[in-house]
């Protein structure tokens, strides 16, 4: 399909943002399908879709919410904002915004968690923004219980060859920014291990930064999917699982103390529910 | 025991919370041990204790951590800072500070998170702050699964009673401050059933006040106490297992989102361990 077909840019990238919502829902229920009777009684599970509108100008989205026997809970939440205002803090921080406080705006956001400590869970974002300025940011990270050196250079390799398709500094440049994004402060530490944060991606190439934005998307889902096939069917042990669950706890600290996401939501009067959609369906503390 | 016996305020009011702590823990062991052996091979919990210090000039104190029987997680944590310094940050917000960025503190803090769904899980604070000026701050909380209205009431009550003793005003507004405190704004939803919250009690009036101070620990463990003998031996559902998770994700949101004792500490350099002792074991989202 192609998607640069019309005078109207938001809705062109609105547009490929559903399609691969579809094309994620399809396969992560395909997993679900193959997925060895581990869980007796426990069918494979299926998206449910829920809509819900933008309380601040015209817009809207869905959000994809499947609680399975691999994918514990993974929500998938698409938005497309065509009137929008920033509040005044926000304003302050965006791009664009010395004469206007409006905006326009898509974009899908993923997080899966998975029932098994062998398979990592992850995060996926991309978004396309209007001011008076326009620009695509998004990245993929991986969030193992504990890494697995294997899946982490898979998962690199495969973000690093198609970056380098686009250009040689997109790499290196959006893995450190996706080092620094991710780490919990306070402690120190990673959320996980890593992958591409990128942002401002200005589109005075549009057609290769979109074309870029929609490999990013591609990418992630045969990579992850990969993963997840790899493992799903292992053993795990209690101990594992308390890991993971700890590891779950350190996910939530991240995202309700730094992830911008969440705080640009919450300041933007979004929907509490697509906001909340990325948090562990159980987490534990120490 | 006589705790205005020095020309050290400080020190009196950190003694009181000693004393307070060791009452606490002695009381929450006892429970333990009282408690009708439901989980078999489980013995009744007992605090451990590490010290901790303050990093960023003289100071430290005590975490005392117990995974009990009928306490799934309680950590009772006191401190005292001798000579502490204020970030430019959050200088600006504290009271007496014009002149000096320098304080002095002393307070103890509590989180009581049970197995037991139909036993609520609790939260109390009081705190000595002097920088030019000093004041007493602190209160008690009750935070059930679902609500039940006698324990409301009851802990209610004995708070007000308590105060009573000390000024008529002192309930209701405390009581507000409490309910207005605790909210969880973006859901609009309290985090618990409230109690009493109060800050910026000036010592003018030094032997009141810390009595009063006085008074709210005692209360806060007699009430607590009574309310979790009442309750911790009755049978409880799945449900109300799974209630229970998801009201502890609201009150991970609020601790990071909002409590002013997790972002005083995270922004003063505070002991990480220390801070996230209030954290529920385990927690869930929808």
């Amino acid at each position: 399909m192609i998607y640069i077909n019309s005078k109207n840019r938001l809705s062109d990238v609105s547009d490929w943002f559903k399609d691969l919502k579809n094309s994620i829902c399809k396969e992560f229920e395909s997993i679900e399908q193959e997925f060895a009777e581990k869980y007796p009684g426990k069918a494979p599970g299926s998206f449910k879709t829920r809509t819900w509108n933008y309380d601040q100008g015209s817009g809207g989205g869905e959000i994809n919410l499947m609680n399975g026997r691999v994918f514990e809970k993974v929500g998938v939440v698409i938005s497309t904002i065509t009137d929008g205002k920033f509040t005044p803090e926000l304003r302050d921080k965006i791009p664009g915004t010395e004469n206007k406080d409006g905006f326009q705006s898509c974009g899908i956001s993923l997080v899966a968690h998975m029932h098994s400590p062998l398979v990592p869970a992850v995060h996926m974002n991309t978004r396309f923004i209007k001011t008076e300025k326009e620009w695509f940011g998004g990245g993929a990270d991986l969030n193992p219980a504990e890494e697995n050196p294997d899946d982490t250079n898979f998962f690199h390799n495969n973000l690093k060859e198609m970056c380098d398709l686009y250009d040689k500094n997109y790499y290196p440049k959006f893995k450190s920014w996706c080092d620094e994004y991710f780490l919990i402060k306070h402690r120190n530490e990673p959320r996980g291990v890593g992958g591409i944060f990128y942002d401002y991606l200005d589109t005075s190439n549009f057609e290769k930064k979109f074309n870029f934005t929609q490999d990013v998307g591609k990418t992630f889902l045969k990579t992850y999917s990969a993963i997840v096939r790899k493992h799903m069917n292992k053993q795990w042990t209690e101990e594992q699982k308390k890991v993971q669950l700890l590891k779950r706890g350190r996910y939530a600290e991240f995202n309700l103390l730094y992830d911008r996401g969440t705080k640009f939501g919450l300041l933007s009067g979004g929907n509490t529910d697509a906001i909340f959609i990325s948090m562990p369906p159980m987490a534990s503390w120490e």
